[in-house]
């Protein structure tokens, strides 16, 4: 095992509310254990095209509190090729990067995993989606406050709903996962959710819009994008065609979601993941992501970390039922 | 001019926030001076329904600081027949009440004005609508709330767009009126913004959009909903075929503009001109929509304050183009 | 085991946020098992002076989002008395009430300890309290809401601090544990922390404060009041005498740190715990606290859910060390 | 009169959340106008200190949305004396400043007023500050996003305040006007307001504490900092004197209130006075503050600015009372 010197640090994928309280936590421990540090800006894009530039505890100055990511982020073509990938490490050898923290969710740890085999960088991967949908970690970083920010949306549409006897299909974002929608379907007192994990079944909705409190007109439903039955816009179509009579409405939560300030929890665990993979390059770890599980820090190979076996637990679609008596 | 004993109050049309807060004041300064008050549900339709119970001080208690409105509103065909008019009239005669005032915006005041010319009964009315586009009033009781709430949203997508170096084109809402897209294109630093007031000139947007700095990637265009381009998504369509080089994303705010908390000014402009409404009646006005212009409560009849006379200040324009160098 | 028939609700000690998420889970849950469920006002102290009222499923309408709690909630001498504990049991077979669940703290579930073995009413405790301070669940409701409170208040301060390159030493809740200053001190980027469960060494504070970032001026301490050098007033007093040169001021965050709309985390914890408090009644449980552990429902009997054996985790405090470098 | 060529910022005095928006604004259109922008750091004492530094629009980037002052603040005693002038004047020559924008309050244009008589630098100056304590505007720069911080702050206290029916004696920013105090007080349906422009009466409080609803235990009271009947906790010790049997409370607000993420209007605001201020120093301008005055830009000599002549209407205190009844 070679000494390493200097750790690389950048964000990949989709942004998440979290990622520069990682970044910060990333440069900071690394500097308090001696290492220098280097941001890669635009993720593999930019670490292909030699975005790479010094970083000290000061770049990472009050920035614990914002979102987004100052090491912005991107999908890269070029880095899922060969060649595209040689030059990513030709780059990192220019710069004197021997090591690599890379912040992102899925893809990022399948291209981390893919370079691991091909050259001699130690890459360890922290969790930043809003999605939540990776294995090897209870909660992934950015997907507490995107909860937040979907039930504060929600919040704010039942105040129109309420006023106007309105039924509300909502879709929030998941495209293989519904755990946004779950946890937000049950923290919003929704009727019903629909999630991709689960057959949508359009006349089991209808029923239980017909069936739940009859003397109650105002009815919220939670869809998360990757359902199967054409998302928000079809399913309120389904049940404006069923009942002519309800005033039914879609809204499309969008972008929103993956903005804004994060929450105490996603820079705690931001905070802890960054320093526990310094501490983990400095061990000898590698192609691992690091993770919370029970509370305490976990390693996770990026193979098993990219999974998508996150599991609903049936007791969260049951309360739903139950509460929406 | 009969002695007025007991005032019915409601709220119509688009639910704002602030409508509580206005709710409060109208009850409390009618009980303060010694009227009786009758809550209507469900705006006009109620009224002919026959929606009416007493309100005290405490049917009040806990409101002023949640959005929608406690009285729920609709809005109604059969009001617009002298046949609904009548039965309307009826229900007032029959629960007592013998003056009334309308929280809403520019067709609740329509009705009202109407109705006072047909029947006897005083009515004055409260600005009450987010898009802020009545004459006789500075601003409309829940403005404030929506344009904090775009801002907040539009700075929640901004993380994003700055993370990915992303066009963004948000629609905020204003069928009529460009209001709500001007002052929260300025707050958000916005490239451009496309209002119904004004002829959408696609080129002129590109143009700007191309030359505004070119060193900068992540640009947002706030669009109202009434413009006549064909609205957000058309003008993405645009964009993109004309710069298939930029990530143009659209994203539509929605009904989330409509909820919330209502801000400080809007609930202080509700407690004002609730009780200015209930002190008006008392003192003999009817017809008159109660506003408050250069911070005194001021009277203007509703054939004037319906009429969309509302202009944009060019020096707002101006404003976005100078900020956005 | 005697068949339940009417299910007992309230709250109790400090209020939470979530507690009303709480009740209306409880509320529903009995319902879609077929319970009566009572609502009973002001805890302890409203059982003893017969405030108890009928519930149903739409008792509990729109709370879901409310702070506070609709129950009330009181501290009571009097249940401290034999004679007292005599009295609300006659209350609750006057009202035909034969379970309760109790949501609150350590004092709620001491009480409810006392009463379950004086009187044959089966108890089952949910945790609701903003300081997670009990052994037998993970987080306890209103926890996850307080902390963001927490952030949110210090990132204004931060704003101040930054801009006047001030010293502020801000006072969190925490009499008895530091758990809200552990989180909100990583998650503010505080350069120390102060809490009960470690002796406080001002020395040590002022070298930290001095060595840390010497070219930074303005830097955050997060202070739990329950700490032994005298509170956030003496501390800063001791920080003024050390380093006259600094600005040094005092902000005690004080009862804004209960209230406030509930997290989402909070919700979905409040909702499960109160399906799972109906069930475990139903089951024949008694005199257990329902919290979850590692994401799973568990019970823990009151005489163990009370004692304060949460630990602090010791990498936590060398968190805050190695981020204030 | 000389051509100007290039113009310094600073921001002065406490900081005030849109102070950010303002340097913005001032930057951008000063560039925009073909101007060089000198910015300067921590007020007069940084002036003083040669704290400048070239500006341009990229240095501006990205700030609109962030409460306090990225040119930082301070007050400084060495600039009122004759010798600290004359050395910001040398430092002002040094780095070919020709013009200046002075943000801040009182203190900030009593300086800029005297410097500007001094010295043949044209000086104009922003309303920015949370109090709206300033003649020759309807609003300062930061002092809607303040209101809008406390009410956020006194909704979190309520909720605590109906759960144990507690007297809440809540102390606002003011030391010399009861703006602040003012307008929240309404907003969160406060029983009575404290302010310094009229004599604080502790009978007629509890009088008032007394006979409204009696039935309402839960009583909220905001009182200005500036009073002078010895602050929040003094009240606070009257109240409990004469009203054992209440639970009283006292909270400080304090510094929460000058953070946070400027509101739409704040940013408003301070875009519309920042680009007007710019073309008033080209247009000649000199010694006077830009604000906004029934909706118009205004320009007021710094000698009537700063006078505290803004006056309490009345019927604000009126409204109080009748919708605490």
């Amino acid at each position: 095992m070679t000494q390493i010197k200097n750790i690389g640090v950048f964000t990949s994928g989709g942004d998440a509310p979290g990622m520069n309280a990682a970044i910060r936590s990333v440069v900071r421990s690394a500097t308090y254990y001696g290492f220098d540090v280097t941001g890669i800006r635009r993720g593999y894009e930019g670490m292909i095209n030699g975005e790479l530039f010094a970083m000290d505890r000061k770049s990472v100055s009050n920035i614990i509190q914002r979102g987004g990511t100052i090491l912005k982020t991107a999908r890269s073509e070029q880095f899922k090729t060969p060649e595209g990938r040689k030059l990513a490490y030709e780059q990192l050898k220019k710069h004197n990067v021997d090591a690599l923290v890379a912040i992102g969710g899925d893809g990022t740890f399948t291209g981390a995993r893919i370079f691991g085999q091909e050259y001699d960088i130690p890459v360890v991967g922290l969790p930043g989606t809003i999605d939540n949908d990776l294995s090897g970690t209870d909660f992934t970083i950015g997907y507490d406050t995107a909860i937040n920010t979907v039930i504060d949306a929600v919040d704010k549409i039942r105040d129109t709903a309420e006023s106007h006897d309105r039924v509300f299909i909502i879709e929030v974002m998941g495209r293989d996962s519904g755990l946004i929608a779950l946890r937000t379907g049950i923290a919003s007192g929704a009727e019903a959710i629909i999630i991709p994990e689960t057959k949508t079944d359009l006349n089991n909705l209808c029923e239980r819009l017909e069936h739940s409190r009859k003397d109650k007109l105002s009815k919220i439903v939670i869809v998360a994008e990757g359902e199967d039955a054409g998302g928000a816009f079809e399913i309120g179509r389904h049940v404006k065609e069923r009942f002519p009579h309800y005033d039914t409405r879609v809204s499309i939560l969008g972008h929103i979601q993956r903005g804004g300030r994060p929450s105490c929890m996603d820079r705690v665990l931001a905070s802890r993941v960054g320093v526990a993979a310094v501490e983990a390059l400095r061990d000898g770890h590698r192609n691992e992501m690091v993770g919370v599980i029970h509370n305490e820090i976990s390693y996770t190979p990026f193979e098993h970390a990219c999974k998508h076996t996150v599991e609903i637990n049936p007791a969260f679609l049951k309360i739903v039922e139950i509460l929406a008596i």
